[in-house]
């Protein structure tokens, strides 16, 4: 019986196994998001879910990038891996097709009350966005206030846009900001995270 | 130093960790995948690079799903996983945005001279595939005949049509059907398979 335990990645961010159920994980720790016991990502997972099952999207959240560096396999079919490390991605954690586009995009969160700091996002991140942009994809940032469990799509374009003045300007993401720019999200049953319907007013 | 070792999949594919390059595989292993010295999936994956260096197209190679059960981390930043195993992935391996489309695809080999057995694909990659095809993906199988040093392009459609009929029909495709109705793709310089060609043969 393999039991998870929760673990970080570098940034402090926590790890999450897949298929953890938000059943599990209400049990292994107690603290709400969204209401229901689930963190952004399983929330998200279990959306993606519903809307694969319903023909809506395929859309599917990357595995973790993992260095392996040492492996014993007694048999082929019990490769156990002994050492490796979190790898940092190359390129978002979640894309896929809805309605014929392609979709990409990150998800972060935040216990800031007043803004997002950018720091959340990593350079390769946003250049990864830029390419998928040029490519015509459909490219955002879903970004929760975890203490005010507020969850916001925010465009790509946006999100490049405040990134490439950090230099000269602020290093965060006013909350009015959102209110005025961005996609607020409403938590619901099925889905959880219905995020398309946000993605439909950026398309429109 | 961190130094990898090959290991391999349950279904005894070798597995390869990211950002080996051509040459520590050539050293590593001499043995001729294409005349350069790389495996189908790192000359992929060079070749996506390219694509992404020109601005063609975005697509990657998805991760390895790894089930982490045990890890250490004296310090966040130097988190060390020393139990894990290989999980078989619920997707296709890359996907991506090419002119716009969602492109979805596996790469496969095989040592068999005369058929490709239908045994390489697992029932999910064929799920998924059926699943893209329903939101207007590009889906398809990049099956290369190692020995033959062949490579082509099958469409998803007709990849699911020789699923289909396995029951009652054959386990494998003939080498003469991909001559009749797959796309062949010849090796190159840059990028080292040019797909993509292959992808606009697909569409037109």
């Amino acid at each position: 019986m393999i039991h998870t335990v929760t673990i970080h990645y570098p940034n402090g961010a926590r790890y999450l196994p897949a298929g953890q159920t938000a059943h599990h994980k209400a049990a292994a720790k107690p603290v709400l998001h969204g209401g229901r016991g689930m963190t952004l990502e399983q929330e998200l997972n279990e959306s993606n879910r519903y809307y694969l099952s319903h023909d809506i999207a395929v859309i599917h959240k990357k595995p973790t990038p993992i260095q392996i560096v040492k492996v014993d396999y007694p048999r082929r079919s019990a490769a156990v891996i002994k050492e490796a490390y979190f790898r940092q991605a190359s390129t978002t954690d979640y894309n896929g097709i809805y309605k014929g586009r392609y979709v990409d995009f990150d998800a972060k969160e935040t216990r800031n009350k007043t803004s997002f700091p950018l720091t959340n996002f990593h350079q390769h991140q946003i250049d990864h966005m830029r390419s998928c942009l040029k490519q015509g994809g459909v490219c955002f940032g879903l970004i929760k206030f975890v203490t005010l469990n507020r969850l916001y799509l925010l465009s790509a374009s946006d999100l490049i846009a405040y990134w490439d003045q950090q230099d000269s300007g602020r290093k965060s993401i006013p909350i009015a900001d959102f209110e005025k720019i961005a996609f607020p999200i409403q938590y619901a049953l099925n889905p959880v995270i219905p995020y398309l319907s946000a993605v439909d007013d950026l398309l429109s």
